[in-house]
């Protein structure tokens, strides 16, 4: 099918055909929803109009690039999507050369439009980059680090921005209202009546030249704010109008400058029940497409949950803690401390740097705040925890969810790195709960501690329920879970402890079990003990090899002097992870509980 | 002295006196100079008009704190500015009350300030968050995320902006443009040429109403992108007129909303020498005061000139090579880059995060990217380095300048970590050369290698010049610098050789001494052969103990089962840094060549 060659009646007919190809699959396997049928449209007519792969194609965060799979090749694939060895739910070089780059983590398009743009100048090739942002992606500093050079350098690119009027969740921020107005006009009316004041020190004769230049001002003023920052701007544009958009798109191509598009979107549309700002239809699990009710549902508490009711406990009972989401707010379990507490906690949309940031403030005000982003995500604010947190040795929380293989999302959410970046920085304590009873015991220690702590926990259920009983969690001290006279000691960190502990069962021997609850402090005492009787140790932990709990402890180790313990570690070798469901992931990592066994000598 | 008693001819004679205890002090000890002369005056505005410690002051980076000092209790102390155990060249609570928070990098006042408006808010307080940040670092994106969410929130709070028109070097970006054009007027003239365009379909009449709707408009739009984000503007005020200054401020004060104040100053103020956008005056060594000239000067080329002309000399001869820098261009030796290849080498301002994924869309596009950054700022891109490079396994380049402790700029700077937060990214190479002879092998190797590199240098000059002989890189390749048949190896990384070599001068034994040359991938072969005859091993390296050389090689022992090698770390234990000279800083972290030698073993 050559796209181009489509009559507009056909374009539109073909918009509804990859509908229902989308919510088809999404329903069957899960994934990004509303926003992709959100940007149906614009991708057809981003296809009409450019020429990819020549013209690289780069969709922000890229979970919204279904309709651009389909159209470049992966139609009949696409009933893989998200699954193991399938189609990634993002945009993937090594799965199409239509994929110009990766991308999970929001807000980078603008960056990666300049670089394209910069070599475009210089290869002196005939090429444009074209990006699709959402309005939620704009809210985090790096766009507009990006707009910043673009607007100075103008090098010709095309920014679709997106707009559907919420983020995940709903607009946040000023940027979020400079656009909702710029839509129902109030900078205008604003504008409109700052003049009206002027003229009242003006003739009479004045009423019919200033309804006239009103007028003008008005069409002059949508896009002042890109204007401002040097950007040609366009629209807005209904962004379901495939005739508008094929129009506006064709007159950006031709303007050789860094030019805006505004487009308008319905998420969801053309599927009534996901339509409009609903959270839960970004992301979701399998459902029945006639009536929108999920397929399965565990009856068990995720950790997220978890977290969620035991913070909710907490910020109840003690009113100096606060807290903060970075664009996540049901994804971390925030959202329900918003609604109980709208003073206290907080959603700074996009924005992980200045979430962190402003917590330490308030951390040196004498609150208590509880920072939940997820650990992938972690990453953005990585300087912010070690500069504006550490430094100061103050008392925030990080809530690291998302720690671990993630599943289906893959590469850019697979939270491995956590405990490595985390680790090195001093005044910082790291714990990790295994099950809901310690993750309990954890949250009541952290809120009388008083210094810079991080919990990690995984995406889902805990492997474990209540195979062991809780201990009161005292700052660097680990818990022996079992302990016999063999000469094996698993070590866990976290939920692999519930590996530790399946691995056991499945060999059906009876390993000294130790959850070190802490990997910083680590518990130097009952360790040291550890190594005197036990010298061959096991290490399960969620989480990369490479500066994580094997290689913390083999410095232990040999800090110690100790001579004689071997350690074998069943974290992630040193590469990033594909997507998948977390069992078939694991499997192909040869970390299944089946495969650790037989590496298991007695 | 109460400042607020004084008059405003006796505070502008303090102003001199203090312009005189700053060039005195600095011209001595060196330091921050010309934006510390710039911001006098608006310094004692602000404690003229606001009441710190109550209210909190927020000195964004905070190199241009030094007046504030003065006014605050440490006039006689300020003779030890930047010294071991002296002033702090930054703002640092652990030294004055008056001291917020610790900054030293750049664009973190306005989330502090949101912080803190929370916190006061919360606490039904009266007092009110006044932070001082300088247009250069208004490009970095996590001011703009603080001033999305403050302009949302609208908080009481007071920005003041100062304006003078550079950031540390020069103005870039459109936000930059944006602010001189404030300026100069053109946001008007532009204005009013769309106007003017408009009133040609107008009737002639139009004429008189057009020019006073002109002046009207002109009154109206100065600080339009900042209210457009829903903060209220006043300006621009001259930051040296005292009495203009207090008159702004008082008006903000009592505004009880967000607020910028836009002020415009000359950087180096007061000393002719130093005033205006002269790069060379905002850090300075010693010098004569008299003549500005420095006082001493080092005749061996430093690590970052080294850096500068071998990729000058690399640029030079493939011209697929191009660069940046995050606003240090003369810091990182990239400003001779951009002066000879200004298609090819860039200055991205203060966006660290910009810079690197920018550079990964080049590296896509058969560009091989040079990012120059200092290992503390680069925790500012650490998503986008795994994000954007790492996962797609592009040839970026990270030249790491300020790795290990670079004195005198303390905690903020210390290059600790980087060995840490990068070794746990898979598909990255890290490196590092022990003096201009391996600088020059591993920048050519870089050039033709194809994944992601990061290579680390210290600030100032390297500790060896030719005492070893170079040898060609090739990847994961260590070098026997020299070898004998005791039991003890000292393994060295990077600059740290120096130290392996200088500890075994002292002692005077010929240790076999190793030079990593690469951290990631070791040399497997090399080390496994060197642990079957040496049996101790002392490792150099210029980085914190966790996560770092000594552990890595840990690990690297235990996952070859190796159990009879015992390994010594002389890296920075896990705590922050404090500012002085390097000599005196080593000795207070027991890492001197003499505490060292006393824990050799032999």
């Amino acid at each position: 099918m050559n796209i181009k060659s489509l009559k507009l009646g056909e374009l539109e007919s073909l918009a509804g055909d990859i509908r229902e190809r989308i919510l088809s699959v999404v329903s069957t396997n899960g994934g990004h929803l509303s926003s992709n049928l959100g940007v149906v449209e614009l991708s057809i007519a981003m296809h009409y109009v450019f020429n990819p792969p020549n013209d690289p194609f780069i969709f922000d965060v890229s979970h919204q690039s279904y309709t651009h799979k389909l159209l470049s090749g992966r139609w009949n694939e696409f009933d893989s999507l998200r699954k193991f060895g399938g189609i990634s739910g993002y945009t993937k070089p090594s799965e199409s050369e239509y994929d110009y780059f990766i991308a999970g983590h929001s807000s980078t398009s603008i960056s990666l439009a300049v670089g394209a743009a910069k070599a475009i100048r210089l290869k002196n090739e005939d090429r444009l980059p074209v990006a699709l942002i959402g309005d939620g992606a704009l809210s985090a500093g790096m766009a507009y680090e990006a707009l910043n050079e673009l607007g100075d350098l103008k090098y010709p690119c095309v920014i679709i921005l997106n707009d559907n009027e919420m983020s995940i969740s709903k607009p946040i921020g000023a940027m979020s209202k400079y656009l909702s107005q710029m839509m129902a006009g109030p900078f205008y009316q604003k504008f409109k009546s700052k003049i009206n004041q002027l003229l009242e020190l003006m003739p009479d004769s004045a009423a019919y030249m200033a309804k006239r230049l009103e007028e003008g001002i008005r069409l002059i003023t949508p896009g002042m704010f890109f204007e401002e920052l040097g950007l040609e701007y366009i629209g807005p544009v209904d962004g379901h109008n495939i005739k508008d958009l094929i129009s506006a798109l064709s007159v950006a191509k031709n303007m050789k400058k860094p030019v805006i598009i505004h487009a308008q979107t319905i998420k969801g549309k053309g599927y009534e029940i996901a339509e409009g700002p609903k959270e839960k239809w970004h992301g979701v699990s399998p459902f029945n497409p006639q009536n929108g009710i999920a397929l399965q549902k565990s009856s068990q508490k995720n950790a997220t949950e978890i977290f969620s009711s035991l913070l909710l406990e907490l910020a109840s009972k003690y009113d100096n803690i606060v807290g903060v989401t970075a664009a996540m707010p049901s994804g971390t379990g925030i959202g329900a401390l918003i609604e109980k507490f709208p003073d206290r906690f907080w959603d700074t949309a996009i924005a992980e740097q200045h979430a962190v940031t402003s917590m330490a403030a308030m951390a040196k005000e004498g609150f208590k705040p509880y920072i939940a982003i997820y650990s992938t995500f972690m990453q953005r604010a990585y300087d912010q925890v070690i500069h504006d947190c550490a430094i100061l040795n103050l008392p925030v929380v990080l809530c690291m969810d998302r720690a671990g293989i993630v599943g289906e999302d893959g590469e850019t959410h697979q939270g491995a790195f956590d405990i490595s970046f985390l680790n090195a920085i001093p005044n910082f304590t790291l714990a990790a709960p295994r099950d809901e009873l310690m993750f309990k015991e954890i949250m009541e220690f952290s809120y009388s501690f008083n210094s810079p702590l991080a919990i990690r926990y995984p995406r889902g259920n805990f492997g474990l329920s209540d195979e062991f009983k809780p201990v009161k969690v005292e700052l660097g001290k680990s818990q022996i879970l079992s302990q016999n006279n063999e000469n094996v000691a698993f070590i866990g960190y976290g939920n692999a402890v519930a590996k530790a502990y399946k691995v056991a069962k499945f060999l059906d021997i009876n390993p000294t079990i130790i959850d070190l609850i802490f990997i910083k402090p680590l518990d130097k005492e009952l360790l040291l003990n550890l190594a005197k009787e036990y010298k061959k140790w096991y290490i399960f932990s969620d989480s990369a090899k490479r500066g994580g709990v094997g290689e913390i402890l083999s410095g232990f180790l040999q800090e110690n002097n100790i001579k004689d313990v071997s350690i074998t570690s069943f974290e992630y070798e040193d590469k990033f992870i594909t997507h998948g469901s977390i069992n078939l992931v694991e499997n192909s990592l040869n970390i299944s509980i089946e495969e650790i066994a037989k590496k298991i000598i007695l």
